[in-house]
């Protein structure tokens, strides 16, 4: 039975004790602005037409099949169910956002072909049973994927769970889980899953249920990690797979990027349900070396298109950044579990640096159209020859579908990474325009709030109490690193706590109509990389608030060359009118910026010439920005977020 | 039969009229300085370890095993014939350079062995026919490399028939080729080859047997590329297969590079044969492209691991480049065949580049160890994740060990790229020390010259006339383009020519113990990239002759990190002694340069500090940078070869 009205919950609902707590389900709810055009787009266009695309892709189909309702081959990809299972948990986000009915029909179709798929020791995977047949399952964890669309489908079953109260799904992924809990195990087999996800997914499933057997099991593949295990299996390279050092001895990511983080996020999962200060330590500590080495201007993840992975600390090229949508996915889901853990600002900072700049540029402003590979620059003369290539511009689906379903589960819980409980109120991390409250309105014991902002092109964000307890409470404010010199005004029965941590923190009795105002310095800023940044030397990138900046070459005057280009960033940047052909697409307010730069031309012939003959700096231009996030929806050419740079002594 | 004296014979005989004319047989000889020692150790560690390298892999026994003298399951590599194909190229050529009895006992042996191997019809390819059967031949041009394999065999067929006399190879070779000619064609069946290589082959062998229907195949293969027969054959993106452009019409090289490189020398040996000059002149072009927009530094070739293959224009990342040993070779080949077509010294000095550059970096000093990748930079902290990766150091072989053979083969004829025959005289391209001739001695019109030099650790250059005509001739040294200041002494009854052209012609009548003697500058330079290479902006490569420099981590002194440094390129550069771990390796006389360059300190502790807090210049070091291609000879730890750069005004 589903309740009538929608209550989007929390994916992540620690059990353990954390620093802050997800808000119940229903008490966070986007009602606008930036954010709210983007999940209208992703309901409206991705959600519903993500149906049409699996069935084309033939995955819907594959579930058919296994129930043996229709004859025929599966598709090829060994995960195509985990993509069926993405869907779905974003349906059932919306459902709970939204209370879509048509969204709802299509939760309890699917659901019921799932279930009709399932074979009777409640194992599912349709494409490894069809192509490889039932007696060959488990004999390859390395490469077939079973472990990971099993925990795709937990994840999907406790999204449906606990935001539209079905419970097909649950009694599915249940059935698979014990499945799984009772054949690996001290008692059953080894196993390392090829592709972690299952850790997360048991954890969840743990917290959901109360059954201390999923987190031992979970537990169970997280410390089987790193020892061999699957070389043993398939003498492979332990490290693609990030499995060459033991899970609590890991101190850089290494290896495809979606398997090392969505790895971090269980294993924090795990120190968190263990309450393991240790080993949680050691998590924030891996975070840090990863957002400080190994991470793009842009939060992107993943340097390297061979192995979809990280490379050596700061490489980092701009071109062939790999930077997949889903690993800076995986980066938000890993950052909320440590925010959550430790209340630390620092990760909700990640979190919307990871949105903007990361997530969000892996899909078109329609919702319809995606980036697998979200590098920082493509360049004029770019061959393509791979369906991921940017240069290619966004496409409508991919062969491997990973990106898409998961872009639209992360808009449609988007509510839920706004705001936490902390001890005695709420918390405010990201700046949606919004209603968000914690406590028991029962019990009179209610802080809510509604938001109002045009944030990120504005910076103003209007907070006003709408229920509040009769008690002292606490309403904390994230500061961003950036905005030093914010303004804070707020009524003056309130007492405002320090702020060094990220965040400013109200305290007092609140009151129904108590405006708080928090006014971010939206100053263009530019930054340059750490010196062994190799890529990016001598080079800027352009930031306004937590948007980072491109140049598309559709933007400028004839006669510029955003290749042959040095910015002076000692010269103001001006807010400048969003190129209507970008403001006439379903965009928000985007805002433009215009920057000062001078022509560059070669000082020879020679491909190499001689220092003598460095590049000439020419005459000067002044240049168009746009938020990196929309760059490639208009026309796809050649774009660059950094910049060689100009000192003023020049 | 082979002839008792060793005679080194030209790997490329153009039948059509050519500029320049490669010498005959045993009319060029390297006899010692820093060829000569890179030489005695190709002999005597690389070719004789080859065969056991070949042995091991498993290679040898294909062809036993194809033959039906052995049971057993070949080895899965469907290209693995061509590995044996070019080390017998290689024996051939060293057999022709020094009369190797043992290497002639092998040779012979393998021959036999091949001619077993081979089909009643002419076809061989053991790996093919074992695993897919007979059946299935030709079915599959776009992966299989049946005929990939058979443009090897021609190739090493070629060359031992010029260089040992014997006629074993060939006898297979011109077999498998007619059944190839009568196969393919307008009167037979369509095809494009999926790996170039079979083109140059078969004109080459139109060359030696003066069959033209061989360059009639070659045309038809070149013809029907760039019209969708791949793409028709398996649905393949054709640019990975330089397929989708006509070959004529091609103006910047994509794709796979090695494929891109032998196709455009195949090309330009049709573009000769048929004496298009238009053709020609297409090739020229695209050479030129290729080197100003797609070329590393160092010459290499192939800008992505993705398809080992050519990324957009100046995409060139220092990283991660990755500049295949063979890429480079296939370029030596190509330029080679545009020197001869064209006589143009930017040829000679592009060859000279891309072997001490690019070539030589893929081998060991010892002759044992081998790179495939051979990028400009390796960070520290790399961890490696396969076995190309220059992180994990020099390899003995590959699973795909198309490289180790290929810088054999390159190597062993190398005293055949030194010098040519021009239209009266001899022309030298290369300095290397030995004995060049050109004419016919019988007759009295022989020009014969020794070369004395310790190039490239020093610039001076002597020659000695050691037998001349009675009637004038020429005599042409090139002057490479780094080198204008260069002094160059001569008897004075020779005329000087004009040497805008990148070479100084000396013409007269010549006689025995005339000495010239050329003084190349080798001042060391600082050379800049274009203002696209965004890789390099700002930053410096280091040259000195032809040879480019880099830094490795283990020669500087303690607290000097080559990660986070910036050269002063204002400053001298000073020779500096060898380091004597490296001066142990059989290395010639290696070149050290000291050269000055201060410590870079991060601004700030966030990864991406704002523009005011820009690294720090630190306190002056002195850094010590040695020959590129010497790099990886020790300990395999961080270098680089471009460093930031701190103009004087700083």
């Amino acid at each position: 039975m589903t309740d009538t009205d929608p209550h989007l919950a929390p994916p992540v609902r620690p059990a353990g004790p954390t620093a802050q707590r997800p808000l119940p389900a229903g008490a966070a709810t986007i009602t606008g602005g930036f954010w709210g055009e983007r999940l209208e787009t992703n309901r409206t266009h991705a959600l519903l037409g993500g149906y049409d695309r699996l069935e084309e892709a033939g995955m819907l189909r594959n579930l058919h099949i296994a129930a043996g309702t229709v004859d025929g081959e599966v598709t090829p990809l060994i995960f195509a169910d985990s993509d069926v299972y993405k869907w779905l948990e974003a349906v059932a986000y919306e459902i709970g956002r939204t209370g879509d009915e048509q969204l709802l029909a299509l939760q309890r179709r699917v659901t019921a072909w799932i279930a009709a798929a399932q074979s009777e020791d409640g194992y599912l995977n349709t494409v490894h049973d069809q192509r490889l047949g039932t007696d060959r399952r488990w004999s390859n964890l390395t490469d077939n994927h079973e472990l990971y669309c099993a925990g795709h489908l937990i994840q999907a079953a406790i999204a449906q769970h606990r935001c539209t109260g079905d419970t097909g799904l649950l009694e599915v992924a249940t059935r698979f889980a014990d499945l799984i809990a009772t054949t690996f195990g001290p008692e059953g087999r080894d196993g390392t899953p090829g592709h972690p996800e299952i850790e997360m997914a048991l954890v969840e499933l743990f917290r959901e249920t109360g059954e201390r057997r999923y987190l031992a099991t979970a537990e169970f593949f997280l410390d089987r990690r790193g020892h061999g295990v699957l070389h043993a299996e398939r003498g492979v390279n332990p490290t693609y797979y990030s499995d060459r050092v033991p899970v609590r001895e890991t101190t850089s990511v290494e290896g495809h990027a979606v398997r090392a983080v969505y790895l971090a996020a269980g294993a924090t999962d795990r120190a968190i349900e263990t309450e393991d200060a240790g080993h949680l330590a050691q998590q924030e500590a891996l975070f840090e070396d990863m957002m400080r080495t190994k991470a793009f201007v842009s939060g992107g993840l993943g340097s390297r298109w061979e192995g979809e992975s990280f490379g050596a600390p700061y490489e980092l090229p701009t071109d062939r950044g790999y930077a997949e949508t889903c690993a800076a996915i995986a980066a938000v889901q890993w950052a909320w579990r440590l925010l959550l853990a430790t209340g630390r600002p620092r990760y909700a900072e990640a979190i919307e640096h990871l949105l903007y700049n990361a997530v969000l540029p892996g899909v078109s402003l329609d919702g319809t159209a995606y980036f697998y590979v979200n590098p920082l620059q493509v360049r004029s003369g770019a061959v393509v020859g791979d369906p991921r290539d940017p240069a290619g511009g966004r496409q409508g689906w991919f062969d491997c579908a990973c990106c898409p379903p998961n872009v639209m589960r992360t808009l449609a819980s988007l509510a839920q990474y706004v705001a936490t409980a902390e001890e005695q109120g709420l918390s405010l991390h990201q700046y949606a325009q919004g209603s968000y409250r914690c406590g028991d309105p029962g019990s009179g014991g209610e802080l809510a709030v509604d938001v109002v902002t045009d944030y990120p092109a504005d910076g103003r964000i209007e907070v006003t109490v709408t229920a509040a307890p009769s008690a002292p409470a606490s309403l904390t404010l994230r500061v961003p690193s950036w905005a030093s010199g914010y303004v804070l005004d707020a009524p003056g029965h309130l007492e405002r706590a320090d702020d060094t941590a990220g965040a400013v923190q109200l305290r007092g009795t609140f009151a129904p109509g108590d405006r708080i105002v928090l006014e971010l310095p939206m100053t263009a800023r530019f930054v340059v990389g750490h010196p062994r940044n190799d890529a990016v030397a001598g080079s800027v990138a352009l930031f306004r608030g937590p948007l980072l900046f491109a140049l598309e070459q559709q933007d400028q005057a004839p006669g510029t060359d955003i290749e042959q280009l040095a910015v002076l960033p000692d010269q103001p940047v001006r807010l400048a009118p969003t190129p209507t052909t970008l403001s006439a697409l379903p965009s928000g307010a985007l805002p433009a910026l215009s920057l000062s730069a001078r022509h560059l031309h070669p000082g020879s012939a020679e491909p190499y010439p001689a220092w003598g003959t460095a590049p000439q700096v020419g005459e000067q231009a002044d240049v168009l920005a746009i938020p990196y996030f929309a760059w490639a929806n208009r026309a796809t050419g050649p774009m660059r977020v950094w910049i060689p740079a100009l000192p003023a002594t020049t």
